[in-house]
C-alpha cells in the first residue's frame, strides 16, 4: 500500500506538504504541488477515498443487495440499476445474500462501514424474526429503498410490481380456459412476500369466479431454481397428483417443470398447461414458448434509482410502496385441455 | 452517521474512554466498558471497519470485476467465487465493467481506495492501449487473479477454460460431419483474448484437416448477447452467406442464432448445424437442444479463490495461467446436412 508519506519522502517534502498539494491547496508553490503529483502518479498513490469521503460526507457509492444472481431476472436488474446510476454518478458495489437473513445483516454492516450514500435492498425470501438490519441503516441516517418485493412488517420506500395483480390476471385467464385444478410451485416458505402477494391474486381470482379454493396445490420448493421446480413436478406427478395446470413463481422453475413433464412423456399444454411469472428472453425460445406475466424490470429499476436519490437528496418522502404494473403474455404452453 | 463521539456524549465518557472501550481494552473498568458497548448497540453505531481495517492492514473483502451480469454463465461465475470466499471467510464486492476500460479502471481505483484485501478481474474485451490500472495494483500490493480469460498483452496469475482447446474440439466435429463453411459469430473485435484463443482453436481444426482456412466468414458482433447473435444471421443471411454451419462465442449468442433461423424458416440441423460455448442451463430445454462446449464454473471460480488466497497469504508464485478443460457435448442442433 502506497502511502501519502511514501509520496512525501520520494518528492522530498514534508506529509503535510504533500496532502495540501494532492488536494491541490494554493498554498503550495506550484512547482511543488506539480513535482509531488507527478511522483504520486508515477508510485501509483490513491488517496484514501474514505477520508475524503468522510470530509465532504459523501462517497458516491449505492449499496446494493441482491438474493441471487444465477437467475437472469436480476442480471437483468443489476444491469439496468448499474446504468442508471452511472448516468446519476454514482458507482455501486453488490452483494449476494442467498436470501441469508444472517448474511443480509453482515452485508448491510459492511455497507455502513463503508459509508454509503445509500443502499438498494433487494429483501431476502425467508421469515424475519427481527428488523434490526433496517433500523440500522435508519439510526445510520443511510437511506435505503427496497426494491422488486417489500418487506411486510417493516414500512419503507419500495418499489416493485404488483404482484398480486399479476397472479390474479394469470389464474383469472387459466380459469377461463377451463382448469381448476392449479398445482403453484412457491418458495421455500409461502408466507414471504414474493410468494403470499402471488397466492392472493390466484385466490381473489377464484374468489370472484366463486370457485372453491380447496382444489388448488401449493407446493412450497426448496428454492427458486430451475432444478427446484424439475424436482417439484417429479415428486408431485409421482405421487398422483396430476394438475390441470401448473403455475411457477418465476420462469426459471416453470421451465424446470416443463423439463419434468417432457421426461414423464405429458404433453404441454394438450395434458397439462405450464404458466411462468418474469418473461426472461428464454422463456420465449424455449421448447414451447411460455405463457408468463411481464415485469418491466427497466422500469423498476428506474424508479427505484430515482427514489433512492430523491432519499439522499434529503426529500424526506414518507414511506410508501411504488407499484409497477405487470402484464400477462400468452404463448404456447397453455391451452384447453384435449384429452 | 454515528461517530463515536455521539457514542461517548450519550455514554458519558470521553471519546477516548469509548474508543478503549469499543476495542475491548482491560484499561477500561468492566462496567463503563458494558455501559458504552450497550449505549452503541441502541444507537446503532458501527465502528469504522476501514480504519480498522487500516489498524491491522486487512479488511478481508475482495473486490470482483465482471463484464456481465446478464449472461448466467457470468451469474453462475459470481455464485460460486461468493460461495469459495464465503467458506474463506472473506466477503466481496462487486462492479461491472459491461467490456468498458474506462469503466473498469475506475472500478479498480476504488478497490484500492476501499482497501480490498484481493482483486478477482474478469477483464473487459477491449483493445487496450496501456496497463496502467493492474500496474496501480502492483505498485500497491494488491493482488490480484484474472478469472475465466486473461489479456494476453499483461502477465499474470489467471484461471481459464483452455479456450482454444474446446474451439478446436467443436471444430474438427463439425469438419468431421461434413461442414466446410463455418460462420463464426465473435466478439466486438477479432483481436480481445475470448475470441482470438477460440479462432486459434478453429483454425487449428483446419489446419489438421488441411483444409483451406478461407471457408470461414467471421463475424464481429456488436455485443455478446442474445440481440447480437440474432441480428448478425439475419443480417448475414439475408445478404446471401449460408454456412454450412454456425459456431457462436457463447450460448446465448447461438441461441439468438437459432432464434433467425426459426424465422427464416431453416431447419437445424437439417439446413444449418449451430454450436455454442459454455453449456448453459438453458442449452439443454432450447427448442432444439444446443451442442456447445462446457466450462466447468465451478472448478474455475475455485481455483481463481484458491490461488487468489495463495497470493494474499504471500505465497510469491511466478504469475501462470491455470487452464481448465474443457468438454465436447454433443445435441441435437448439429448434423450431417440432408438437403
Amino acid at each position: 500500500m502506497i502511502t501519502l508519506k511514501d509520496v512525501a519522502i520520494k518528492a522530498g517534502v514534508s506529509e503535510a506538504t504533500a496532502s495540501l498539494a494532492m488536494n491541490n491547496k494554493k498554498t503550495v508553490n506550484a512547482e511543488t504541488r506539480k513535482k509531488v503529483l507527478e511522483v504520486a502518479a508515477a508510485m501509483g498513490y490513491i488517496p484514501n477515498s474514505i477520508a475524503r469521503g468522510l470530509a465532504r460526507s459523501k462517497t458516491n457509492t449505492i449499496g446494493l443487495i441482491v438474493t441471487d444472481v444465477q437467475n437472469p431476472y436480476f442480471g437483468g436488474i443489476i444491469g439496468y440499476i448499474d446504468e442508471y446510476l452511472r448516468l446519476e454518478q454514482y458507482n455501486f458495489i453488490l452483494s449476494v445474500s442467498n436470501d441469508d437473513l444472517l448474511k443480509e445483516s453482515q452485508i448491510i454492516e459492511s455497507f455502513i462501514r463503508q459509508r454509503v450514500d445509500g443502499v438498494i435492498i433487494i429483501p431476502a425470501q425467508s421469515p424475519r424474526a427481527d428488523f434490526l438490519s433496517f433500523n440500522q441503516l435508519d439510526l445510520n441516517k443511510i437511506p435505503y429503498v427496497f426494491s422488486t418485493t417489500y418487506d411486510e412488517g417493516w414500512e419503507s420506500h419500495a418499489v416493485m410490481t404488483d404482484l398480486t395483480k399479476g397472479s390474479y390476471l394469470l389464474t383469472k385467464y387459466l380459469l377461463g380456459l377451463g382448469h381448476r385444478s392449479i398445482m403453484v410451485l412457491v418458495s421455500s416458505n409461502r408466507t414471504v412476500s414474493i410468494s403470499k402477494l402471488r397466492l392472493d391474486g390466484c385466490m381473489r381470482a377464484y374468489d370472484e369466479a366463486g370457485l372453491a379454493w380447496d382444489t388448488v396445490n401449493i407446493v412450497e420448493c426448496r428454492k427458486n431454481d430451475f432444478n427446484s421446480g424439475y424436482k417439484a413436478v417429479m415428486n408431485e406427478l409421482s405421487n398422483g397428483n396430476k394438475p390441470d395446470a401448473i403455475m411457477a413463481i418465476n420462469d426459471i422453475m416453470a421451465l424446470g417443470a416443463m423439463k419434468a413433464l417432457k421426461e414423464l412423456n405429458l404433453k404441454i399444454p394438450e395434458d397439462i398447461s405450464v404458466a411462468g411469472y418474469d418473461d426472461l428472453i428464454f422463456s420465449s425460445i424455449s421448447d414451447i414458448s411460455l405463457t408468463t406475466v411481464r415485469q418491466d424490470i427497466a422500469e423498476i429499476s428506474h424508479e427505484t434509482v430515482q427514489l433512492l436519490l430523491d432519499r439522499i437528496k434529503g426529500k424526506d418522502l414518507i414511506p410508501r410502496t411504488r407499484f409497477v404494473q405487470p402484464e400477462l403474455i400468452i404463448r404456447h404452453s397453455t391451452g384447453v385441455r384435449t384429452e
